[in-house]
This record gives C-alpha cells, sequence and structure tokens, in this order.
C-alpha cells in the first residue's frame, strides 16, 4: 500500500516507520521545510512532496497534524480523493474533528482514530518505530466508515500491534480529558509554580528527586499540539479541571487544619489507583 | 561500628542494607512484629530487638520512622544515650524535629539529615540496597552537631555513595515543600479526581496511557509517611499549594476562553523546567 503521512512531528514520524517496517511505500508532507529534510535524512519517509502530490499519488492519508490544523484541513482533503482513498487522521481529540466532515460526501472514507501513544518528546528526530507496538487504539464513529476502509485500516493497525477499541466521540473527548489532558495541564502548571519560586530561591531545583521528576514529565511536552488539544477540548477539559482545583482546594484545607484523619483518608482513598490501573474493577477497590 | 536502624520500612531497611553493605553490625528495631520479622527473613538486619536494648548496644542510632513520630521519639532517645553514641534521623522534614531537642545537653550527638531518596513503595519488602548510591542527602544545623559525630557520619554517608549539601531546617522545608511534598499532593489529588469520575464512567482507566502513569505514580505512596510529612510541614506546604492552585485556576480559565496565545505562552514556559532540571541557571534559561 501507499501510504502518505501529513505531519513528520513524533506521531506522524512514527506512524511512517511502523509502516515502512511493514513493507509499505511511505511518503509525506509538513509545512516545515526543516522537518521534511529531517524526516528523509533519518529514514521516515522515501520522499517528501506538497500536500497536493501526496494526495495525487497515495492509497491512504494519515493525517498527524495538531488538532485544530486537523479540523481546518479534514474537509478539504475529503474533496479532493477519489473513492477508492481513505484517509485516518491520529489526533487526540475527536468531537470538533467528526463534526467538521458530519455529512460530507466522502465521510465513509474516513477513519476518526486516536493511538494512546506518545511520548514528551517533539518533532521528526523524537519519532521511533516502536511507539505504537501494545497500545490501545481509540476508533470513533466506527459505523460512519465505509466497511472496505475500517478492514484495510483495521489490517495496518494489526500489523503494528495497535489494539483498537470503540467508542463515541463524545465519550472519547471526556474520558481523555480525565486520563490525559488533565495530567497535561497538572504537570505544566506544577512547571510553572516550581520556576516562579526558584527565581528567588535560587537551586531548589538542585534537590529535585525522581518522584518530583517523574510527576512534571510531561510539561516538557509540545506547546504547538496541547495548546491546540486544550482547547479543541475545553468543555470537557474546564469541568475536569474544576473537580480537581476542588479537590486540590479540599486537601490544602486538611492541611492547613493539620486534620490528620482527613490527610490519611484521602491517601487510603487516592492509592487505589495503582489497583484499578493494574485492571482490577473499581467496585471491588472501593468495597475494601 | 554497630548500627540500630529504629523503624524496617523502605528508608530505614534501605539504610540498613547499605550498612551491611559497608561491612558495619546492624540491628533493627520496628513497632510492628511483621515488619521485624520480615526485616530477618529478608536479612536487612541480623537481629530485632526493643528499643531500649537497641540504645544499649549500639554505636549509631538511625532513626527512619514516620517525621511526627521522629518528634515525639528523639527527645528520650538522647535522654538515653551515652556521651560516645551517636543519633542521625531520615526524616523529610527538619524544622519541628530540630526544634524539639534544641537546648537537649545531648544535641551535639545528633545530627539532622535526610537523603533524597525513595519511592512510591513501602515497608520492608520495599527496600534496596542501592537507594541511597548516588542520591543527594541535606544535612540541616550542621553547626549544631559534634565534631566526631559528624566526620564518622559523613564517612558512613561516603561510603553509602550519597552526596551531603547542607542547609538550615527552614531552608530545607520550605524548598522541599515545593519539589517533593506539593508534587505529592498534585498526584494523591490526581488520583481522587479520576477515581471519583471512574465510579460513574466505568473503564475511564483503561484508557490511561504512560503520561498519566507517570503523573500519578506518587499517589500510591504511604498514608502514613506522607500524612505526617503534610502536617508537620503544613506551613510551608499550604503557601505552596496557594501558589499552584492560582497557576491552575488561571490556566483553567485561559482554556475556558479558549485563549490560544495565554495557553501556548504558559506550556512554552512550563517547558523551561527540563533545562532547569538539567541544571542549567533559570537566569539564563528566563532570557531565551
Amino acid at each position: 500500500m501507499k501510504v502518505g503521512i501529513v505531519g513528520l512531528g513524533l506521531i506522524g514520524g512514527s506512524f511512517a516507520l511502523a509502516c515502512r517496517a511493514g513493507g509499505h511505500e511511505v511518503i509525506g508532507s509538513d509545512v516545515n521545510s526543516l522537518h521534511r529534510s529531517k524526516a528523509i535524512e533519518l529514514g521516515l519517509i522515501e520522499s517528501a512532496c506538497t500536500l497536493k502530490e501526496l494526495i495525487a499519488h497515495v492509497d491512504m492519508i494519515v493525517v498527524a497534524i495538531p488538532v485544530d490544523a486537523i479540523a481546518q484541513l479534514l474537509p478539504s482533503i475529503l474533496d479532493k480523493i477519489s473513492d477508492q482513498q481513505m484517509v485516518v487522521d491520529l489526533g487526540s481529540t475527536k468531537s470538533k474533528i467528526c463534526n467538521t466532515v458530519e455529512g460530507h460526501r466522502n465521510r465513509g472514507r474516513y477513519l476518526a482514530s486516536h493511538p494512546l501513544a506518545g511520548t514528551e518528546y517533539s518533532g521528526p528526530t523524537a519519532a521511533f518505530v516502536d511507539l505504537y507496538r501494545g497500545k490501545k487504539n481509540i476508533i470513533c464513529e466506527r459505523d460512519r466508515t465505509d466497511e472496505d476502509v475500517l478492514l484495510k485500516m483495521q489490517a495496518l493497525f494489526d500489523q503494528m500491534e495497535l489494539q483498537c477499541l470503540y467508542m463515541s466521540a463524545a465519550d472519547h473527548d471526556k474520558h481523555l480529558a480525565y486520563v490525559s489532558h488533565l495530567s497535561h495541564v497538572s504537570a505544566f502548571t506544577l512547571g510553572l509554580t516550581v520556576l516562579d519560586i526558584e527565581k528567588d530561591e535560587k537551586q531548589i531545583l538542585n534537590l529535585a528527586g525522581t518522584g518530583f521528576r517523574s510527576t512534571v514529565r510531561l510539561a516538557k511536552s509540545s506547546p504547538q499540539t496541547w495548546t491546540s488539544i486544550f482547547t479543541e477540548n475545553s468543555s470537557h477539559l474546564v469541568t475536569a479541571l474544576e473537580q480537581y482545583i476542588t479537590h486540590l482546594v479540599d486537601f490544602k484545607d486538611s492541611i492547613a487544619n493539620e486534620n490528620k484523619a482527613n490527610i490519611n483518608l484521602k491517601i487510603v482513598k487516592a492509592n487505589k489507583i495503582a489497583q484499578v490501573l493494574n485492571g482490577i474493577k473499581i467496585e471491588d477497590v472501593i468495597k475494601q
């Protein structure tokens, strides 16, 4: 199959590498000329071209650019493809993107997808062939995609060892607000708070241990990628943030009052996250 | 040297192992009988005894129990030691502990220390010999400790490859509020928020990726250890939390208003944490 990757950063570049490893022919486009040359140099793609040329030459178009740019670009890509071509996006939000192509005559040729994979690094140099191996891939509005497109995409995901899950775009965006977008805001904000105090109290960060480094790791993530995710999913994310802030103010009050019983109870509750992350059902965890 | 470890969890147990690896004779005490027997079974200590017996038999007493318990117990340990014995604690807060022994006739035999090492696991089974290797150890009120105690402790820390830094107890507690205690509250609260929503929206946590797992890792930490740290350092921690919440509300407002310029600016600023954590001076990072 001929695959065209639009956007040659961590997400698109890694997808390109996995496609090449699977024996597919891969070309790419990127508005950033440095990304194009770097992607060729690193062997992410065989050659670079314009978006127009890419659409004219490939069987499958993979859109891996910031989510607000996907929402802008996707309708015009669907305008230009034939009824044999297909399009998939790898964006971290789904509702607004799906809405922009609802009712498009070529809607059936498009699959809305979000592989749950990434790192705190960005750009073509951050790409690696195994980024998607063993990860989960959320497919939204499955029934709006043509059966032949679904089958071909599924075969490619299987080859990459990406496990598909299916849900509505609304559920996707709500759930991801909690398990991904919220933790990014929390990490960015932790970074901002500690950098602020470091200005007055030099060398505080000399004391940072592995715990702090782990919690703040996501604060290194790309401004372009995350600005667009936060704005595209603002409604769910603001709700999640309000709940987080309510819990946080309550925690702060318990600490201010040195209420050991309350603090202890909160930590015991929070500890249950370990079991739930290990796959134990929340009902069984709460009962303990 | 004969070393007596009071408290046989992750911190005391790992210290015991490092002492044994350095050729020292190590006995231990713990109010929890299961911890005592487990510590012997795992070879953390050679034998277990009561605190009274331990004080009667060792050259160096290492106190590795929750910080509120250290503050309670330390004066009575200093009451009972000879002028040849010495005491060190490994607690994560220092001001209240140092205050309880200020003016004690044996104050000079005590060293206030905090090795910046730990994991999210607890108890004797979590202990491992290399926990302290290559880590930093903060020594507070150095000039209140007798020279011979300081030299012997320093030799032991050198043997364990623990690098000593010196600061006041007040500075220690303020700085640790930002680079350790705040990130623990943030992780516990993230856990609480996501567990809350998981009750209504089953299986959200199925979607948790490596980013979420990294940010929430510290939420698995011990309730007993962290309840006492948060209450012993409540004043500095509440200040840090207030600053964190202010930044967070501001971030939320930018997202609610879909103000891309503001969100982008915050992320670009937060990104600088990576360079500061890599040892680049904050003045040079801010200029960029």
